[in-house]
């Protein structure tokens, strides 16, 4: 049996802070040093959906690439580029948006829509030095 | 016993189309949509070949990379590069040239190469959105 | 007067052959190699499409990337991706599609959508080892 | 005469808002569409200062790179990264801070710090598919 | 429980030779060719060094990278930053300096100040085009 | 008449270190700093040659690739791969091998190749962030 990743790029622009509402200035500053900065920042997040499966005799596909390219289209990229994630994600209203939780998000959002026999990863770049990979709770 | 993974960038330019001979065009463009174009279209393939293993005691590799580098370019590189997946390689006469089918020829190939203990994976970009990951049948 | 140049990335698929049809087979390997399989081979096209000109006082944009991208998919990717460059693409159809020459046509498609005052430069990515720059007859 | 041009990459994170304070809501939607976003958005904005001059015979150097780094960190990086443009950046307080616009003021603070006999030009990525030049007035 | 694998990327400068004190010059140059030569030679390795752990309901983070990537500039870049393996790293005064011994290194220099609970996984890029990976030894 | 240039990426890995043998090592770390090493250190040096000029009517060339990497393997990559640039390569016997330096000695080894109606132009990565552009005399 052949299983093969297939893995899409894209991505989005957004703002964020990070910072808890049950925390003071000076505490979030301590703990999130100038990612705390009350008037936001932001970054180019790229994104990379990999999507596990056998591939199919008829197609030869693993998934249609096209598909996997609307679906991110629709829940990530439409949610999210050019917002702010703390403000205008409503995931985000009690969640802090590091890359961390981040990366969870989108793999809850994606996960209903990718058959169930598949796996799905998600590796998010906040920045070209730093990035995260979820693969599901385990 | 320290396993490290060791890893050879390559690449290949080659012309392909998706479509299969038992369906007509309609339902090829159906599936495949552009993809389907019976005059062809290209890629510069990206190949990443990962072999993983226990390091040599005496000269401290895993596998000599001029060794891999050179089965990459004997069985690969001189077998696709700037052909037509299609019309000139006979493992695409009847197997659909997707990537994901892609990167299981290339396993295949290389496998008796490798030493038996060792493990093989390919990661293959078809464009730089677009890429696959395949270790072997399991 | 503080001129600055915008650019944008774009890319697009697609099978070509170097040949010249007034030469026979041996003559265009001679000159072609490889390049000039019959069959057709293919690369991932990287463009990018540079504009030069004076900031607009208003908007602080020399130009609305957003309609440099739209006019790049129009002229450009629409005719381009995809395809047959040889077959399919009627530049081409006499011209012999070398970098240099899609530069070139790439420049002249997009020429007339740019306002004359503005400067255009065209940067193509044949692989990531070979790429072209034209910035109009002189 | 040996003129060499001496680059050095750099980057800082931002978020940014594109809008005209003398215009309505409709008004910078219609012209700044999601860029508009009043609750702003982000970048990571890569930047490449490029210095032209002779090579100083003693030194072999143009500019000594440490020397521009820390010219970068100085009145670059500590000015704009996690910073709210519009906001938190008094050069912006009335500039829109469009991509070019950030990169003639990046070229405005740089420039009194490098030596007058050397030319200075700046290259800045707001997203890995759209970047802007600016090498000075003219 | 949600694991989420952090990743922080870094590079260093440095000089290296591979060979064995034990062999002469023919047995070194047959089994490591021109990486053997005498006066050594280099590189710009680049290094990701990846953590895999709970996110911390607190703070949202598995790990805080501003921790990360000063543990790796202290254990690593300090230690290997514009240095010649061979004759500066006492590590190598015996091992050869292959990437999978440095990046064997780099593991166990990095694992005590890493929480035991969590993974860490090293890759380390030689050039462009070879890489390794080590996870720990199994 | 209708220029294009065409660029062609090349690589080669080198120990260098900077310094004058004419000053003692506190006069040479006090102007070089860590890249005064007397062990030496390394880079991974990425290589772009660019030449301008006309399009051959007859071949759509500017100049063939291939002779162009051909021309910088035998004349580049030979003689500075896996190299010490201070004490093999005749050059730098005397000329510190600065980014600066390197990119013009490269430039004058391969000018007298390129035919004399085309312009050539270096661009020499020193690291990912730090690069020089050279063009020749004027």
């Amino acid at each position: 049996m052949n299983k093969v990743t297939v893995c899409r790029k894209a991505h989005f622009n957004a703002a964020h802070r990070l910072y808890r509402k049950d925390w003071n200035d000076a505490q979030n500053e301590a703990i999130f040093d100038k990612c705390s900065n009350p008037y936001f920042h932001g970054h180019n997040y790229e994104l990379i959906v990999s999507v596990t499966g056998e591939i199919d005799a008829e197609t030869g596909y693993v998934m249609d690439m096209k598909v996997l390219k609307d679906l991110i289209k629709l829940h990530i990229e439409d949610a999210f580029d050019h917002k702010n994630l703390n403000e205008q994600v409503p995931e985000f209203s009690t969640l802090i948006p590091t890359a961390e939780n981040i990366s969870v998000v989108i793999w809850e959002k994606l996960r209903p829509h990718i058959s169930s026999e598949k796996d799905l990863s998600i590796t998010l770049y906040e920045t070209p030095r730093n990035y995260v990979k979820f693969s599901g709770p385990n």
